[in-house]
């Protein structure tokens, strides 16, 4: 197991409906270490791929693509979901259902934020049926930019978005990809994923098996 | 001026109503050696006080608050504004009207991840009206947690937050403060702040003036 898995195992809570909740350490209260680790975790997988911005959606993504951003050097840009007062009009729109907040929602992106020229790693704490994903992917589209690649903390592996954008043929890493979890038992099961072992610094954060 | 000064300047936009808008490196495409350049000047700022948490609320203050938190190497807390399926009901709770989007909003923080013992330091990207950050200080308070500081990157001098939370005897910091600004000749003139200069090693970062 790594890292991320263990910290699951530990921390997670399994609630009715297919819900993990991993809101003490990921996305409501951060485990600062845990987002590093994840940062480093995500560059090591993506070795080779050239990243000129990290692209995420409010909220909980922010913290993630900061980090991951931070190693790379480069800028974040993350979707709003609502149109603000302060939003232009010359945006990037697409549309998203949000299956946690039983709602539709716009995501947005002003378009001078997105160029043609961007090779754009786009990532999120979650991937379930793939619903922000693929409109941060019509929005990198839209702008006629090149998702370099997609990286996610937590894959919920039973539901559909991940087998999805793999048949798309995008280049999708995540760090725990969950088989099956049953909320009575609170047991977890997680996709074995192959390990590279590679001559790179940061291994050693990244592969705490 | 400082860092932070010179790129609003720079790169803000004045729009009617006193709206600033800075969203190309701040809260919509972010720009990662800003952030950092934030995080170790509101570090240096609150030197010699004591934090074990970081507090803002979604979105925006997110990347803020990671940065920061990386540099303190304490976790993050950030206030809910939505109430999601996931979410517990043993949270405190609190209210917010936002001048930006025009509407109340509830902010929560799940009440394990605020405890007595805990000394916050609250952070966001803008201080107007206080609205958001005097809901904050009403969660701290709730779970009787000390409000450690207040860190902003830009406030808005000419708005009753900064006063407010200063009468109130709030340690508040703000990198830029806006003294006033005018939409139609596009000028804008900042509160000179006091430079203390002490033998610290950030030092060359966060005062480029």
């Amino acid at each position: 197991m790594n890292f991320l898995e263990e910290r699951i195992l530990q921390d997670g809570i399994i609630k009715q409906g297919n819900i993990l909740k991993i809101d003490s350490f990921l996305n409501h209260q951060i485990d600062i270490d845990i987002m590093r680790q994840i940062a480093y975790e995500l560059k090591r997988r993506f070795k080779g791929v050239e990243v000129n911005k990290v692209l995420t959606v409010e909220a909980s993504g922010i913290a993630i693509a900061t980090m991951l951003a931070n190693l790379y050097d480069v800028p974040v840009v993350f979707a709003k979901k609502n149109e603000t007062a302060n939003s232009t009009d010359d945006k990037y729109v697409s549309q998203a259902f949000s299956f946690t907040n039983k709602k539709q929602n716009n995501f947005f992106i002003s378009r001078p934020y997105l160029q043609a020229t961007d090779k754009v790693l786009i990532v999120d704490d979650f991937l379930a049926d793939g619903q922000a994903v693929h409109a941060l992917i019509d929005l990198v589209n839209q702008a006629e930019a090149k998702v370099a690649g997609i990286g996610i903390a937590v894959e919920k592996g039973f539901q559909q978005g991940g087998r999805m954008l793999r048949e798309e043929g995008y280049n999708l890493e995540s760090i725990a990809i969950v088989e099956s979890m049953d909320w009575e038992t609170q047991t977890i099961r997680f996709l074995e994923q192959p390990i590279t072992i590679q001559d790179d610094g940061n291994l050693k954060l990244s592969l705490v098996w």
